[in-house]
């Protein structure tokens, strides 16, 4: 018997659990070249997985050189001679390196985006994508864009290409304040801060205000970025869960009462919110809750993050009020960027809190990379002042509502029942639960075979990942690729539930034979 | 008595912690709206300082409203009613936060360009400023930029704007490694990151290679952001130090005795080095002495990052090998950046290491900031590219040794004797040892008023400040403009050093006295 372990509560697939417990017993000398291991059938039922489970480990180890299949005979691990590549270990310089491995095991688990991307990557070109929250490329205003880039460096060249201040370039800084004050958010010079977008913006607040074993509270699930950076200063990250669903006992958003007896029982450093159209989850916290989380906030004296970055891309008329613009009692800390709506390219964000707050983060962005861009925030800076930003965003934003309206009707029409979602109210993204005991990210397997892909929920969860969750992104794909898109996952999840019908009938005529 | 502790050994200047003090027994309360404070030179007496030192301390304390002068009647502590203003303390959320407030008092020592921005900042508009080390921009070549922009953003803006990779946009890659080839310096694609400039790969180093209380060793004197990043990090922070002349005993650069018991005796995680031009001292290694950092090095398994941003900057004809060049053992992360010569105001850079590495950091960047800016890497790929770097780097690298020699000159023919430096052979900066008992800061104060800056040692500092040091960027000011500064400086040097005899004669007149 191989001493395989999975642990399908796990982050991490199934079948790259397999893969790695089957690579290293490789390693370990415990499986040697010319070794039989068993059929795909039979260690999916010995494990109790899903074949394809153990067929796609398999495939993985067969294209690194590790095992091979003989007609007739079965899988064997392959020799030395025949080309087994074995991973070198890192160079001895940087490996004495203890815990400094922690940042490879981060990003090895294969968990936040980078697996979203390297999914993207392998998949074949014309694939329909879902897994990315994106702007969709082909509406930017680049001949608009480039007019605001030669008219800066034209006129104020020199000083745009110097060194300039940390806390931003100043044209910038007016140009985000007159955006703010239009918004309703109050802002002044010394409370607003230019960063490279807001996963910097995340950094340096971990880097200005968290300490390793600081307590952080993020929703559950969450933007993979956020965990990542509280990670990175070792903090302690506590998963709040996220409603999904409207309920009577409950709003939309983090569970208000799971985030209260989490404050009440752990010192919490830093609270981080998404209240508008939640990543990954796609929801809006209504107004009166975000008034309580204030009220918790104000109670133990904690700073909540506002990440406020899709806002903007609301597809009704209004905009629920931002917790900056409810806070009485300087606790938050806002962040956004031009990112969502525009040329995430051009890496230009800002921070807006207490001047205490940012004068510390002025200090550590000083120490982080002295100051942003100057030519990316001088071109957006005119951007703003000629009113092309506005203008594009309210033509993003019909867009964005007709692609969400046309995802909601695709999934209506077409998912089996059992399939659950909640329309969200602007924001780039559908959160889906599909019916229990049914894992996305082996679901991802058939659908990118058939060309479809969209990001598994487990990469979202700070802890216990629910894998019968997903998240489809539609900026980027047009009503008819949505409807065609949809329509195979429809037909792929109705496939995989007469299997298992038939597997469970097959079991109670099983059982009533012995009965 | 004033209960007044001044350390004349601490990075912070004399005036600086006696204005501190003095606020902080006015808010403690032991000075009180009415006390009467001691004349200047009546206090300098008591503490064994330079007048100077206690009028400036005054001076500000002044302009902060705190203390008044009533002629005939001395110096008083002024009353709440009368204006006194208390810099309030911040606000409750971001206070609970022990050790957080390292940021600050970091930043409050003074120490770090910070101090330097706002020396030049609140100087006269037309000071001749020998404080910074950047380019001069008045050569910046602002129509070929403009033209690399355009053409890059026609052609391909699109990709250029929306989100890219975190090691770096392709054709950049392709741009500097072809700058690397020409260089003879080893690399390809996956030993390569792209960065926001030097101060962030610094800042990436310390995020994937460092953890709380591991040793790090830096040069003493160092690029105080090198400093303040793994500070920021909580690593111990060592200094070794570098010899600024050449003596039989051992070659200019840090000090290869020192490095070795100092390695031998710390478990040391990283290497700091400027091999070229080190900032500040100006100083380069010899490459004998490169080959016996580089065993050291190996022997003890520490990997070395070698900050390469002064190295093209050579006046004479040949470079040395840096120690990427000279490494066999995989052992150095070499940093390099455009910003030296052109353009800082672009936050570009990069880091070449071991694949492994790179992988590590890669992840790290992605964390931090998904990705460089985008069109800045597009247009100095392009600036690269049609050749426009390489043109623009042989016309400064004249201008700059034209600088570099009249600063020489003017220092030889005006600078009294005592006053030591050791001309560098590239670079931006001269690095000066006044005579033993000056203090660099307090000259700055006497400079500033007759409109000529620099950078005072002490800021340069690891442990162990040299009072006596001080630091002329030239790079900045046309030969003219270097002529009339230093001999604005040896003036005022000339009246101290006047002063300095005077006082001794006395001292020795009234012992003669007594005897």
């Amino acid at each position: 018997m191989l001493p395989l372990h999975l642990q399908p509560e796990s982050h991490i697939p199934l079948y790259i659990q397999l893969r790695d417990q089957l690579r290293s017993l490789v390693h370990a000398g415990d499986l040697r070249p010319g070794d039989r291991i068993p059929a795909s059938r039979e260690l999916a039922a010995i494990l109790g997985v899903h074949r394809t489970t153990v067929a796609n480990a398999y495939a993985e180890l067969e294209s690194e050189g590790l095992i091979q299949g003989h007609v007739g005979r079965g899988t064997f691990i392959r020799g030395n001679g025949n080309g087994l590549k074995i991973t070198p270990p890192p160079p001895p310089t940087l490996s004495g390196n203890g815990d400094g491995l922690r940042w490879e095991l981060l990003f090895a688990d294969e968990r936040s985006e980078e697996i979203l991307t390297r999914l993207t990557a392998s998949a074949p070109a014309n694939a329909m994508s879902f897994v990315m929250a994106r702007p969709a490329e082909e509406f930017f205003p680049l001949e608009e864009l480039q007019a605001c880039s030669q008219a800066a460096l034209r006129r104020e060249g020199r000083e745009i290409l110097n060194l300039g201040a940390s806390d931003g370039y100043a044209p910038l800084k007016e140009a985000v304040l007159e955006l703010l004050r239009s918004d309703g958010i109050p802002a002044k010079d010394e409370t607003l801060l230019i960063t490279d977008g807001c996963q910097q913006a995340l950094d340096l607040i971990a880097k200005a205000f968290v300490r390793t074993g600081d307590t952080v509270v993020l929703e559950n699930p969450t933007y993979p970025g956020a965990s990542a950076v509280f990670n990175g200063v070792h903090a302690r990250c506590l998963g709040v869960p996220v409603r999904t669903y409207a309920e009577p006992s409950g709003a939309l958003g983090i569970d208000l009462e799971a985030l209260e007896s989490t404050l009440a029982s752990n010192r919490v450093k830093l609270l981080i919110l998404t209240p508008d159209f939640h990543n990954p989850t796609g929801t809006s916290m209504p107004v009166a809750s975000r008034r309580r989380v204030l009220e918790l906030a104000g109670r133990y004296q904690i700073p909540v993050v506002e990440d406020h970055i899709y806002a903007r891309l609301h597809a009704g008329g209004e905009r629920v009020p931002c917790l900056k613009q409810l806070d009485r009692s300087n606790l938050v800390i806002h962040i956004d960027s031009f990112a969502k709506v525009a040329f995430p390219g051009l890496r230009v964000g800002w921070i807006v809190a207490p001047a205490a707050a940012i004068e510390r983060l002025r200090l550590v962005k000083q120490m982080t990379d002295l100051h942003t861009d100057q030519l990316a925030q001088a071109t957006l800076a005119e951007f703003l002042k000629r009113g092309y930003f506005q203008k594009h965003l309210v033509r993003m934003r019909k867009i964005y509502a007709e692609r969400l309206n046309a995802l909601d009707e695709a999934l209506r029409k077409s998912m089996p029942e059992g399939v659950r979602w909640n329309r969200p109210e602007g924001g780039m993204a559908f959160w889906l639960e599909l019916p229990p005991g049914f894992d996305a990210s082996e679901l991802m397997i058939h659908a990118r075979e058939r060309g479809v892909l969209f990001a598994p929920g487990r990469y979202f969860y700070v802890q216990s990942p629910l894998p019968n969750t997903l998240r489809l992104g539609f900026a980027n794909l047009n009503e008819k690729q949505i409807a065609r898109g949809v329509a195979t996952l429809a037909e792929l999840l109705r496939v995989e539930m007469r299997k298992r019908l038939r597997g469970s009938r097959r079991a109670e005529r099983a059982h009533m034979a012995l009965v």
